[in-house]
């Protein structure tokens, strides 16, 4: 708690402290009126944000671009949309201009959004980011990257001897051959790995990322799931790529079972090699883990033809004949 | 209906007669008691199964060899076990003897099996696997595989001028580079896009199949899902590769998520070159569909340290730390 009310979203201790706090009924003898604004639209706001509204807490979510900025706009609106039906009110393009705190019990009353609005609330969460804790690095005269984070080499050593792992380390991204900052728990497992062997004397190599990530809003009567793997169209377009793209609407299971669900699919391709740059998808239940397929066509570095024609699986329950990405290939491929 | 009660899986037609059947309560005024036996282990078996025992038939399921023998053994089991707990009598390596048929109504009245054994029974369901229908070919002279499918080149031409699409022909096997038969819709679909655009003078190509497959199968407390893509151990061992496996148990999700469940992946890899060869998986809801994750890998001739090292998709509700099927790899290739 930076303030009364006001708390980030870091580690196991906030989150005790989260869960105590949207347990309670009352504050000091005051009822809590269960009211909460979000600052954040990334995966932590958007799960933070369904928390609060699976609790009873009337909910705002503010954030400086959009929900889900790490996807393309149009993709990031279609999240947007489903957040807010599921009872979050979402507020884009906004950041914070002040916390109101009651100079009496010193606890928040207010947010005002550098919209002029002013949001009322009891609690705010903060889901801003990360920054790698690099004092220590820094103080020893480490080189640290433009983003702040440890440059390790394949083998994750920053200097002669000195080995690093995890959200203090910058990555190299697979696709466009730079370092990039993505703190995620599955590089950080598999960084501390390959430090442990090298440590004593093997010779395992990071391979890179490809900026794979997924989550899910759920609340009443609101599933959405949404992921991503590769280069957005922006991140393609500033990296030199003839950028192409298209959305398609298919659906997770046949059309006649009851489990389908819909599914966007948004491919992005380089016209020039017809190479696969990057894959998102916003959908219903069991749309979203399908990024992995994409995510192993980027890691071999095939074309968008490729994810077209392979060969996927098909059952009623499972997907449609054209499985829904391989459907989304296609008609990009056909348009390339 | 072949004779009375006995009827094979192929069509519409057949999948509304049994609609039909299940439905009814009676028959000529005498209650069906409800027993089917079911002959075949294969993918229509086992949906035939749990059709019939979900609409409280007492089933028994027949099969010369396994439960979806187009697993390896091991996990060929894992799919035996869960369809006998959920409610299946599994009898397997063996065959028909005999079809017991009424004298008077010329109704089926039982089935007597290799083994010696007699199930009485109501219904009896043939799922025994198709043959390509090359009638009309074949009376035209054109060549014909192994399989009895034709075979048609990459055009999907199968002579000059005449083209072929569907379960009818045979299908190069990537792996092995050979023909095989798969009969499935996936690739009957693509084949006929094909040869739409050849006929008309395009120059599309068919690159063939790895042989994925995924089925599932829910009764009363039971939901098992069965997907398989590459080769078998047994597939991969004729085909002159060192073949290296190994079944790890991992979850769909974190272990502090209600929706986790177990997820068994067999990895089958050549030891000389480290290419992966094959996936298998048996599990349950949430699991099967990763299987497309390894078809990428093999379309794109990977290895199973890629399968290991690659960035695939992770929060708690969607995979663990380390995705079930890359926990497997790794293991795998620690051995290796």
């Amino acid at each position: 708690e930076l303030v009364g009310g006001v708390h980030p979203v870091k580690d196991l201790d906030h989150a005790r402290h989260w869960l105590d706090l949207v347990s309670r009924r009352a504050r000091g003898g005051i009822a809590i009126r269960r009211r909460a604004v979000v600052v954040g639209g990334g995966y932590i706001g958007v799960e933070m944000a369904e928390a609060m509204v699976q609790r009873g807490f009337s909910t705002t979510l503010l954030t400086r671009s959009a929900v889900m900025s790490s996807l393309d706009s149009d993709m990031s609106e279609r999240v947007r949309e489903t957040v807010q039906a599921g009872g979050v009110d979402v507020i884009t393009n906004t950041t914070i201009a002040d916390i109101d705190i009651d100079s009496v019990d010193g606890h928040v009353r207010s947010v005002t959004g550098s919209n002029g609005q002013v949001y009322p609330t009891d609690v705010v969460v903060l889901g801003l980011g990360v920054h790698p804790a690099t004092e220590l690095g820094v103080a020893a005269g480490l080189p640290i990257g433009e983003r702040g984070g440890y440059l390790p080499n394949e083998r994750q050593e920053v200097a002669e001897g000195v080995w690093a792992a995890g959200d203090c380390c910058e990555v190299i991204d697979r696709i466009r051959g730079k370092y990039v900052l993505a703190p995620l728990g599955t590089h950080a497992n598999k960084q501390g790995r390959i430090c442990g062997y090298n440590t004593v004397g093997g010779s395992h190599e990071f391979p890179g990322v490809l900026g794979t990530a997924i989550t899910r809003f759920v609340s009443a009567g609101t599933h959405v799931e949404v992921a991503r793997t590769g280069l957005g169209s922006r991140e393609a377009t500033e990296a030199g790529y003839d950028v192409e793209s298209l959305v398609t609407v298919g659906g997770t299971a046949s059309g006649y079972m009851p489990e389908r669900s819909p599914i966007a699919t948004k491919i992005i391709a380089d016209r020039r090699t017809r190479r696969l740059l990057g894959v998102q998808i916003v959908g219903g239940a069991q749309s979203a883990k399908r990024i992995d397929t994409a995510a192993a066509v980027l890691w071999g570095e095939m074309s968008v033809d490729d994810l077209a024609a392979m060969d996927l699986s098909y059952a009623p329950p499972f997907a449609t004949v054209w499985e829904a990405i391989q459907l989304a290939a296609r008609r990009l491929s056909d348009r390339m």
